[in-house]
């Protein structure tokens, strides 16, 4: 029986580089502010919903700035939505720099995410219980959940919470929804003039929280690294065996950036991106056209195996899709409430739905295989609604190619063999030990946030940039969230929130996978990353993401 | 666009440590014969089957025996079965030995498994080529394939290659069968007088080639590594989300040494042995009993998360549905020639079959989820047998734990929620960059192999051993293949094979698990091992397997 793997052990040491300015400590940090910001889009809307915290300048630690105010304070925080490598180390760098600041500065963790707080559940850290945590994966220091913080009630007990606890500052690790939700929870703070102030930190493993002021959010970098080893290991096997194609769905629903870096890290036959599907309104059939393509141009050369990447969210970035499930959604309604329906088989269900769809859904429907038809039709949301995230989109593709190239045999357009494999790979990397830089970049967002606490600001997003280069070069400071806000509807209602960045199909990164990809679809251009390394030669250990290098060649984006 | 990845490159680079007696280089290397051998069982029957290589004794490489005959020869290898890490090195291992005995020395590599040989289908290698190739995963460098080298007509075409390119020793890497056939191949071989030598090399991820010669075959510690890479890092995602039960079936069908090493170093709350639930004769319904006791005193307690690790061949060590598939087997193949049947719906087909099995089996028929029984239908070899291995059994656990835990809240014994998520893991490890260890361990192999060959053996497996001690004091020598047959039925025949090692259940490495795994199902002991490291400590990157540890400190088993 062991406590702790030899790995894991000696990981605990590990002392994550700072950001340039924090690298002397809190007490030198000086800080410089820019102009007053606006927003990226709907300025009006969103000074007149968050006018106490609206406009404030973009800041920078440096040496030349105003020193920071270090009186005594406790302060709170909150791990918020799904897990990315790295959450610890934003946790660590934040009591590091707050008991460097005052020792008798007190860090409170909320557990098990946004509803800690709400219900006061908590615990306090000490160096013990922080030492077990740095620099390794997972959420589980203090859990985290999807309870949105947004009404007046939990705003009001919140407040009592951190009265009780003396707690004048909280720091919100979460991505896009939890930030926008940090930003309503300062406004109120400070529309109440109770002097708490909420700071926030950009997480996801998703890589849709980023702009001209964030260049990633942290987890991409370990959680695609991860993929990639996955990938690549068996992009090994399937050029070994020579007899699979693997078709992969990768985790992430609303963007591909995590497809779109592992295909820049392996380079796959084939990479679907959500986002050009959208654009190019593609149909279903013509993706699965698409793959048949490659899967028989591949055979009919001798190669019957490669490997496929999907995107998890795939299926709602199918303009026909979309429109049939919502079909499906409201006719489903409807069905259920008769029994006859509801006591009947499958395949007469199928039936009764394609005879009452719109005829261009009816059409759609009828051409899903039966497994997919089955899913659609049993894994339903508590509103009765078909749950997209649940429907296996890597073997719907696989069964929609296998019935496309049976009909090329026939037409003698294709000679090969296919089988198949097929794989989801997201739980296996969202909690993965932080990469050096994941590990660097948290410890320094987390540091960054007390700083930008001490500088008495609130309803900032804590912000590192620079990060292609070495740690000392990168610039820490803040921005203020209402400034990456837009208006946006949801559930039927304009509501404010942080941009979400797709995948750019005139960016660098899709343009560089554009580029590549049809010589990647016949060629064997594999890569293997091989695993995250932590000790050796920089090169290995170090660097980030392709996407981050893509990115920070091109202009910035104004 | 890359051509190879960070860490690729660096690794090209890395120089195995070699076996102490081989470090000084082929020229110095030394042998020392020990005592005639017999077979571990029927040893009657072995010897009149390999007369012309039975008997012969074991041989350990040192300082103190006689010198090798290193005069001019060609060799050639051949990679068997399915990828483990560290099959290029055997073969960088093996040239480098051959080319530092003599320059003029050439290896050939077969392409795509044994059919290579008997095809004539081969690449020779030189610095440039095998350089490429060194201490990465795949057995891409040459490919692999499953036929078995076992006819007259193989042998002759075998003999005719090797005649044509002067090859006087082949070395097969492979597992227990194509082990078996190699002793065949050089029995037959040495019967002809041909003067061709062979030699074997313990491959396979599984673990279960080994014995009190052979301590592991390569491949095992890479792939139980990055299994468990995985495995650690669900397990943290799940202590941190809270709120799935994942169950991970793991490759290998007929030994489950895979999941008990995975689980030593993982420390999961479930795992099933398949060799266990056969000894103890265990039906489906203990097995989803005992999971669903683990899984409701877990969510009693507030702990509706938990891993659970399933071996790839559970099925087929279950007596019930051993005996439920052979009779459906059977009825299949007088009912698919009733068309009636075969257009039947798959509700009525279920319960004609029900109808039909003997009532025993019907009664386990009739207890397996629908999705179960029609993969039993669907997934059918040429033959028209069901492919147990096709069967996702990890799903038919998770929908029959789901029934037994409603039956329980029903009955007030569980109260809390149960949410699963499925994982297979299989192809991610079998090709994965080889671990230090098996790094060193292949190329330790490949080299002794051509020291094997050098003294003239045939029939003999390279073997290495005091694996748990620094590679300079490891042990390199050969054993007789003969010496690990015995005979056993296969498909209705007595034929001689290695003995296959399954998980003993009085061993050290099983009772190690059975003496942890009730607190592991209760309280949360995970392990986090985190990604295989090349470049670290010594502690983190070059120490083997738990497997091995434990057995190395047992007394042997003669």
């Amino acid at each position: 029986m062991r406590e702790l793997s030899p790995l894991h052990k000696e990981r605990l040491g590990y002392k994550p580089k700072l950001a340039g300015a924090l690298k002397s400590g809190i007490k030198s940090i000086k800080i410089s502010k820019g102009h007053a910001t606006s927003a990226v889009k709907d300025a009006s809307d969103i000074q007149n919903l968050f006018s106490h915290v609206y406009g404030e300048p973009i800041v920078t630690f440096d040496e030349s700035g105003s020193p920071l105010n270090l009186s005594t304070r406790n302060v709170g925080v909150i791990l918020s939505g799904g897990q990315a490598p790295g959450g610890h180390n934003v946790i660590a760098g934040l009591y590091d720099a707050l008991k460097a600041a005052d020792s008798n500065n007190e860090l409170y963790g909320f557990l098990g995410g946004p509803s800690g707080i709400v219900d006061s559940q908590y615990v306090k850290f000490d160096d013990e219980f922080i030492n077990k945590y740095r620099n390794t994966g997972g959420f589980d220091i203090i859990g985290s959940g999807r309870t949105k913080l947004e009404t007046e009630e939990q705003f009001e007990k919140t407040l009592a919470t951190c009265k009780a606890l003396n707690i004048s500052a909280i720091v919100i690790i979460g991505g896009d929804d939890s930030n926008t939700n940090a930003c309503m929870l300062a406004e109120w703070l400070k529309a109440k003039n109770t002097g708490i102030q909420v700071i926030g930190c950009p997480k996801t493993i998703d890589g849709d929280l980023k702009n001209d002021q964030i260049e990633i959010s942290f987890g991409f970098d370990t959680a695609t690294k991860t993929y990639a080893e996955l990938i690549g290991n068996i992009q090994r096997d399937a050029n070994s065996a020579k007899k699979y194609w693997h078709f992969v769905k990768l985790m992430g629903r609303s963007a591909t950036h995590v497809g779109l870096e592992v295909a820049l890290q392996t380079q796959p036959n084939i990479c679907l991106i959500s986002e050009e599907v959208e654009a190019k309104k593609q149909s279903l059939e013509s993706i699965v056209d698409y793959v048949a393509n490659v899967v028989a141009e591949r055979g009919n050369a001798g190669k019957n195996f490669g490997v496929a990447l999907i995107p998890e969210g795939l299926i709602e970035f199918i303009p026909e899709m979309k429109t049939m499930i919502q079909n499906l959604n409201d006719l489903l309604a409807v069905l259920e409430k008769d029994s006859s329906f509801a006591n009947a088989q499958n395949v007469d269900k199928y039936q009764i739905i394609a005879s009452k769809l719109a005829s261009e859904n009816a059409k759609v429907f009828s051409s899903l295989p039966g497994m997919i038809k089955a899913q659609l039709l049993m894994d339903r949301d508590p509103h009765g609604n078909v749950q997209v995230s649940k429907i296996e989109t890597e073997k719907l593709l696989i069964e929609m190619v296998r019935v496309k190239l049976a009909q090329m045999k026939s037409e003698g357009k294709y000679t090969g063999k296919f089988s198949d494999q097929a794989h989801f790979f997201g739980y296996e990397g969202r909690c993965a030990m932080p990469s050096n830089f994941d590990a660097d970049y948290c410890y320094s967002l987390g540091y960054n946030a007390f700083a930008l606490i001490s500088a008495g600001l609130t309803g900032y997003l804590s912000s590192v940039k620079n990060l292609t280069k070495p740690a000392a070069e990168w610039v820490a400071g803040g921005v203020p969230l209402t400034m990456m806000m837009n208006m946006e509807k949801r559930h039927g209602k304009m509501k404010p929130v942080i941009q979400k960045a797709l995948v750019e199909l005139d960016g660098p990164v899709f343009k560089e996978f554009e580029a590549n990809r049809e010589k990647w679809a016949k060629t064997d251009c594999y890569v293997f990353p091989g695993a995250i390394q932590y000790f050796g030669p920089s090169d290995v250990c170090d660097i980030t993401t392709i996407t981050l290098q893509l990115e920070s060649k091109k202009p910035a984006r104004v």
